[in-house]
């Protein structure tokens, strides 16, 4: 597998355009198309929240024929909570939609991110979607990165290469989010394309296994949105041999996918509102899969954690603390604590350490805080990032 | 039952006091004791993070025969996570401290509250606590309270009193609390006294039934600490006729208990760290209790609602939002939402309203959330605050 310049335009076959259709005020573009050729493959993971968007509604039913041309994504408004108008507008933009790219209703996946309880301007996206359809080209996956953005300050592509079954196939991905992101679901706006060849059950194992390890182990500020999806077309314009089963041509493809959706994941933690830093956290020795998750989730949301790596604070005792009344079980007094391979806390002790050291590890823009809990033989990992004045300031103000 | 003046001391028979012993470099008061004179019937609630302070674990075993004559409790390091050292010191404080108050150690509650991973600064602490038990007095209450603060900026005092079987009595209480604020125990430092007279198992039926309504339902920013604790005494100086079941008078002094933990409660959340908004979130007709709870818990957790209103935006989306990722079970189109009265959403639907009249109601000091599933009939109710820039500086660089 090799890394590959490109997004989702990068695999045969798909074409993407972004838009500013004046949803957003501030004139920044808040429309995105991302088209296949011919109909493709399509899966999705989507929020687990009990509260869903309409558009997102309206996407749980098209993607029942594992089956779809084209995903639409309007930013600036989350589309949620207005009540009947809001499937109503959701069904108009995907009917729209399919008269011009000649497919089915059916065949469109929509979704809304932005602000919840206001009505889509469906003025301006009448104008919109037709001139967005119009300019869909092998070029445009970087306008439609940029149009699918909220709070986010950069885009978020990426595409790789691989051989299966003796051809190149690619695939490649582009994601938004920076804020309400918290697993139990996809987290974030992901799409990802490939012209690999596979059918719907193997495409939905391949993607939820890469959602697994990359978009549901990324946490901003542990809220988990509304709207939240990754959704994946695979087009099969490569005529390879198509895979058929869990054989090795589909774990290699399972892998490079959880390379594209593990990058993006690390973006979006990377790009999180107000972030400084990149923070990994890794439990390891755990005595069970779901302790071992329990762990890393509750030191990703702890705000004290987060504050003490904006302020280059070597404060394990937050860390400890947050895995203390994570859920899990496990003896306090043989817990292993270090951060950036500084070992700060060693059987649930202090371990005098060169303050210095730990100052210039922290002041890296990526720290990772391992969590040894040597009990048995269960690992997780997530990533997160730090806690910043701009953090309150972005979002003490965001309607406005 | 009144309001009177004072705290820990107003009850008949209790002394207190607060020294600075040099554990605070700043010179900070920073050492407290609360002392009966008699042993009395003791209770407590304590944390139920995995990991747990040494002074904490040792007073774990002291409350075991239910009886204390003393409360000692230091601020400015949590003496916990520094191995065996630990119980060792706690020990000695207790034995010095049963030694000048000619009691036994296991009378003696102790506690620590601050920096983990931090040995005692022991010396300091055997100057300190001769110097603490000599200025005990029936005026040392504002004393002890101030002692035991850690990054909190008021002190939290308050005092009842109220007629049981025809006498009055009283019940005195102090707390502290900033950071690393939330449910699932004690969730901070209180201590409260009492000069009525109730057995054992009583009084800490009447403990836990207050601390469920008052300091079980409080967050800060969903930490919860190593060694919280509330610890009541009661020692019986008036001579009323015993409360001996769960009669008029036991509902009379749980009520008045009540009271008294929730006011502290209510202090401990308006001076969170960097609050500038004491937030009330009520859930109202849920379909379970344990439904009504992870929702008030979600919503006061939630950091993008805390910026919100930190940020006077009446951005009920994120409500909503926290609502249901709560995990509780309800129908989105059947809720409504209210801030300070003003109903923003209506069946699950944005409801347009007076933004001007939103943007006075968040001005205010106190906001009051309602969310009304229209399940069932079951409600919580929980206090936080906002989310400022102030608590990511104050958590920033707190170790230093």
């Amino acid at each position: 597998m090799v890394i590959i310049n490109g997004g989702v335009t990068a695999p045969k076959g798909f074409t993407a355009a972004g838009t500013a259709c004046g949803i957003k005020k501030d004139g920044k573009k808040d429309l995105a198309i991302v088209c296949s050729e011919h109909t493709a493959t399509a899966a999705g993971v989507f929020t687990t929240n009990v509260v869903k968007g309409h558009s997102l509604q309206l996407t749980l039913e098209h993607i029942k024929d594992h089956c779809a041309k084209a995903v639409v994504v309007n930013s600036g408004n989350a589309n949620a909570c207005i009540g009947e108008q809001g499937l109503k507008d959701a069904k108009e933009i995907t009917a729209l939609t399919a008269d011009i790219l000649q497919c089915k209703p059916e065949n469109i996946l929509f979704n809304s991110t932005g602000v919840i309880g206001q009505a889509l301007d469906m003025d301006a996206l009448r104008l919109g979607i037709p001139k967005a359809a119009s300019s869909l080209s092998e070029n445009g996956s970087c306008d439609a990165a940029q149009a699918i953005l909220t709070t986010d300050l950069i885009t978020k592509e990426i595409a790789v290469e691989l051989a299966i079954n003796g051809e190149k196939v690619r695939i490649g991905g582009m994601a938004k989010g920076s804020g309400m992101i918290h697993p139990n679901m996809a987290t974030m706006i992901g799409i990802v394309t490939t012209d690999a060849n596979l059918p719907p059950l193997l495409l939905e194992k391949a993607l939820k296994a890469a959602v697994k390890t990359s978009f549901n182990r990324v946490s901003v500020d542990g809220d988990t949105s509304v709207c939240d999806m990754v959704v994946m077309l695979a087009n099969g314009a490569v005529a390879h041999t198509p895979i058929q089963s869990e054989e090795a041509a589909f774990k290699a493809f399972t892998e490079a996918l959880s390379y594209v959706c593990l990058s993006l994941s690390k973006m979006i933690a990377q790009d999180g509102e107000g972030a400084t830093k990149l923070i990994e956290i890794c439990a390891q020795g755990a005595a069970s899969e779901e302790d071992a998750y329990k762990i890393v989730c509750a030191v990703a949301k702890s705000p004290l954690v987060k504050t003490a790596i904006f302020g280059e604070d070597a404060n394990w005792g937050r860390i400890i603390t947050a895995v203390g009344y994570s859920g899990a079980g496990f003896d306090p007094n043989a817990v292993d604590i270090s951060i950036g391979g500084l070992t700060v806390c060693k059987n649930g002790t202090a371990l005098p350490f060169d303050e210095n050291k730990a100052k210039a590890i922290l002041e890296q823009k990526e720290v990772s805080i391992l969590i040894q809990l040597n009990e048995g033989c269960f690992s997780d990992r997530m990533f997160t990032c730090d806690f910043s004045y701009d953090y309150v300031k972005i979002n003490g103000s965001y309607r406005s």
